[in-house]
């Protein structure tokens, strides 16, 4: 069986396309994840994506999923700020997780500018759009597969 | 003439290898500009990497070389949390500025959680040591001169 | 097919009437409810209420039914103060969104004195119990649909 | 003798419709007083509207007015964050205040998010305009004057 | 039939056993909930344990069961820091309301020595492990049923 | 010789029963005292209560008494929120401390939100009145001498 | 020419006897006033009461008055914490200033914990209602006429 | 037997007239205790004076005599900033409190102005020197003992 | 008809010569009035002056000649600080305002270091002592009348 | 030889002109100096004028100049806001310090809203673009050389 | 007589050589005061330690041995962050007081980073253990009697 | 070769004996460097004497010079408040760092209390004068090389 890579999306992010465009961009979260996914069939992992409204269902995702993944890519949406649950649920795992956000939330609202999944997370990729989950891809294949990165030093 | 790509290493960057490895690796200052440098070769880009431990060399830095580069990579160092000189200079300049942090500055200090360089980047890389300097270099070729790209979804 | 308000209750107002009364009434949600779905009626607009415990189950209700409406009336409960997923998902409409609040909350515990509803929101009725209510739908039909207004200058 | 209903005006709000319009909107101060009068009138209420730019002048009239009515509104305008004086005025009272602000006083500078009034006051309606004064209005007279209101439930 | 004590687990507490060893130790929450069960039951009290990842799930177990409980049992995990619907909930129950933490907080993250359910709870058990809920229930039955506890002074 | 607990009173506990009844209930100390002996006792510990107004007395007593105890609970009075000489005293045993409070601190004034102690004790006991202390015996019983426990799970 | 002492009492304060009496008690100003008078013809001293709800008028009156006066004896009422102007006023006399406060403002809304005029008054008396102005007049009458003081030492 | 009337001086107060004069002054605490008992004496009241160093001693005095005293007047020295098992002795009592500094302490380190012992006394006399001892004995006999005291108005 | 240059003196600078002359200088009002109106007629301006100790006179001032004049300079007094009225008045203006200082305000009491007027003034001129006015209006007549300037660059 | 006025720019203000002309205009650093020097050589004053980008190079100038000079004009570009070694340098000086800004700093980014040399200067000027270094030397030329001063009372 | 040089050991100093020795070292307060003791001697001067758990007695020690000392040397242990008592006892002195502290507080918890002694002590002495003591005597020596100082420049 | 110990003067350093002399003495830079050259030549210890006024500088001179020393004296000036990069560098050495200021920095500005070389420093001397750096010195010969220690206990 193929290594899994979990990719977390959060609230609202299902509206990605739609939603504040000149925030966020037009590139629809489906895209995103087609993308993620041939890049890790590519280099022969499973990327499984989920999206959910409701704290308490990502943080049942984790508790099934998690343990097994290679590593987790997460852009928590609002939850960064407030989601204790969800940081208490990532951090029970071992495998590496990168905190990816589309915007610069350093250029947005005071309380965008504090993470609570920061602390608890191997790194962050901030402001780089829905290119910022691809290259967290591209760091866990690289570090996790390395016989399977291209972005290797 | 190549496009130039602008690689800023703040105070302390130069001691890499050497400097905390437990907190910073073993991989130097020179390991990572060769590999930044080939990968630009690659794309037809020149890398232009500079490291000073005064901040005031830096701004020269980003007056001479900044105006005309495809854009800016940088890991201010210790001036993250206080260079407001490096910030200005910055701020002058339209090319996009990616910040780059070897180590999950959330997971120290708490003086280093806080940039001032942030709001005027265009986007952070955090935590995922070397390598976040070459993602970095991924995302500006991509954006900036699609054909080189890699990474593109 | 009339146009739509959307009026959305957050967690534990469907306990109104029984729930510490001297401080939120005796009214019921139903009752509330009836009213504005009388009023509503009788300026030719449907008045879709909904009630949840779970701010998720509050996001997708306005993913699903906020793009088309005509207004919001929104008493988050004590997502008020901490539901920026809640946030994210109003930020997203153009429609004018009126925050509610039966009580004072001024004159409660210092958490209650700050919304992160407020900023995205068009304006707050507060303080003024069931009328409240009442109140945000003259308003919304005075300023969407002139001819059925009441309250007109 | 009818009964009566308090209407304060703090200072600069008998520049409205000269006043930064973009933030005001253009209808005037003697346009909002006539129409609460006209609805006044029509409850068999009076309606003393009293408009100052001196918070001793206020003070002065909710000392002579303010113990024999039925009701007070009152958009005290920048007194709103530093007006203690009124504010123990009017907490001497015991009919009910509703506080009213024009615009949303929460997306504009941060010492508007801060009322000295509100915990003194039974309620309050921001950011709906000119249509803010009426909504308290017809509240006071459906709660105070029961027979006479329009937004009963 | 038999009087009810409500046991509340919060999220992530069902990974007990499994989930970071070291601080919140090897016993599951099975072990749990059945140590208190067999309490119940020689005492003569239904003991009902809920558990759940979602905040709006352990709202709507609170509006069902507790208004007829004779005590409460919440070990509210991460939501203790930020859960306010939570804590509306239990604020409209009058039976006394125990909160449990396994660890001692005062020795974790700054966050964790806020807890927003604190003022409307009766007492606090902290960092005693697995008993702590053992000792909420002794509590409860020497309360409450006087002549069924062994604590009694 | 048996085993010892130390269980120490600050200032102001003396006057139990007389001081503030609404707040600390009409038990004396030397209830309390008693029966925390007498459970001792039927367990085979000898249970060695102090009290003093004087901080330095609390402190010379814990130098005096404090190595050689099972466990220690303490119930320090005002000193919980500035004894900082209690604090390093305690600080300096490696027997399990237990920090009592007869009332709710987090429904009183706000400094007594604030323990110096909590974070050096092995955990806390809150609210629940004079059987806190008793609680805390057991817990100490339970596991120091696991023979003796009786509210073993 | 007899000696002047300026009495100056803040907005608000020509209510005494009809405000909040449960805070303020019964007694009316014109009561102080004449009991101050009476107390100051008896030591051959001219007692000067000035009330004003307008801080520009008590400036005037200070600038009027406060330059030849043997004393002041001021309750400033709400002013006490934002009357700036008030303050500088003040800061300008040489002879002792005296603030008085009927009720203890430390245990009151938080606002009024702060006084502007604390650091520039000589000293204050706070808390012991309509005898803490007695009280002051008789410290000046004691310091600055010692002949006709009665509470000397 | 007279009723009792306990003055309670703290810390380095014993040094009045040595201590800093240029703040304190150059009358000795001997001198305000004989002034203080004669005022007493000629009211038929007797005054007991005392003075410690040590906050255990002020507690343990004032659970022996504050119950039967008439009144209590207090200058808590630096234990005004922070001894709070102080400010619990002294809440026990249902007597009025009168709280004395000798200077204006508002003119001094920011840490003197705040006291922990204001919101439980009656008032405050701050800033008079000597005298303000005598004014606070003054209040209590004209309050507790109206037929004596002097400053009634 | 000349144009117009509004001068607006706030709360007690009419004592300026006699008011704390070690801070402020011994220059009176008039003498620095005499000097704006020399100059302004020198460049055919006319010089309107205008000091109250009343906010509301300086708000009624500004509104009654705000809207007409060429450029405002503005002292307001202990106003800077709190004097919303006076800000919300001056930012209906489109002139430019200059605010000025006698003193140097960063070296006083640290309530002066804010300026709520600084953020809708164009620009400040502080601690340059009365010729800090007259480097104001030649800014004016340099800007807004640059035939007149004299220290044009 | 001719008295001197030190004029010393701080980083990135050699880019004026070319730097955020929204912000900072279009005049150069050199037509600035130029009009600088021009207005001294007219009163008989050499004016000399440093600029760096390095807070080294700016300490070192102050030294080697500072002393001798009859006043300095400063702008220390972002160093006002953390320079504490400039600031050092310059209260070393005697000479009297002008600081000077070219925006309105209190319209812009929260951290410059504080400067460090405030303090020690003896005022500043802001917001008045390239003319407030010109109103500076005059502010100089009055006061030091008051044969020379065109500004004079 | 020789001169004398008190030295003062706060609470739970008795314990060194005991107490955490990870972070106090193995040294005991005994072999400290005796190296004191026979530095002093060798120079002529007395030197006398007084250890005490009760800030009482170190304030009874200091008015009764302070005055006539030639220098102070204190270790205030945890008194150190709010003994403030001890801070006046201390600021009535006119010999040089030297604060020691054995570990380095600003590698602690943050509470140990504030010192209530600092700005009353001629200077610190921190993180030098046992050494420390000695530097400060040495210091005294060489300050107070010169010709017995070894350390002299 | 004999071992070296650094000595790092920071910013403004060179002008001891010039500087503020009532704050910093008359001792000159060169007389403490030669104090400090003796003393370590007759312990056959090589010191090293470095001052700058540029942060880049006492890095780049760290980074030469630090790793072999055997020991780091370093007065930062006014770095010590904000020089993250200095600290930076001085955090990867081993050896044992003393961090002196010549005054009492708790007696100064506010912004001089914090030093954000503390916590990475093995110790600090403080206020004691160029004496402290001797001080220094002794405890690194005492414990590093103990043979030529003078203040051995």
């Amino acid at each position: 069986m193929p290594p899994t890579i979990l990719v977390i999306h959060g609230p609202n992010l299902n509206m990605l396309g739609r939603r504040e465009p000149q925030i966020y961009g037009t590139t629809t979260l489906a895209d995103i994840d087609a993308a993620l996914l041939a890049r890790g069939a590519a280099a022969g992992v499973n990327v499984v994506c989920i999206q959910s409204n409701h704290e308490g269902e990502l943080v049942d995702a984790i508790q099934a999923h998690g343990w097994d993944a290679l590593g987790i890519i997460i852009n928590p949406g609002a939850l960064t700020h407030y989601g204790l649950s969800l940081r208490d649920a990532l951090a029970m795992l071992s495998a590496p997780i990168i905190e990816v956000h589309l915007s610069n939330v350093y250029q947005r609202e005071a309380f965008r500018h504090t993470s609570v999944i920061a602390p608890i997370a191997r790194g962050q990729i901030t402001g780089l759009g829905w290119r910022g989950y691809l290259l967290a891809l591209e760091w866990l294949l690289a570090e996790r597969l390395p016989a399977n990165g291209t972005t290797q030093g």
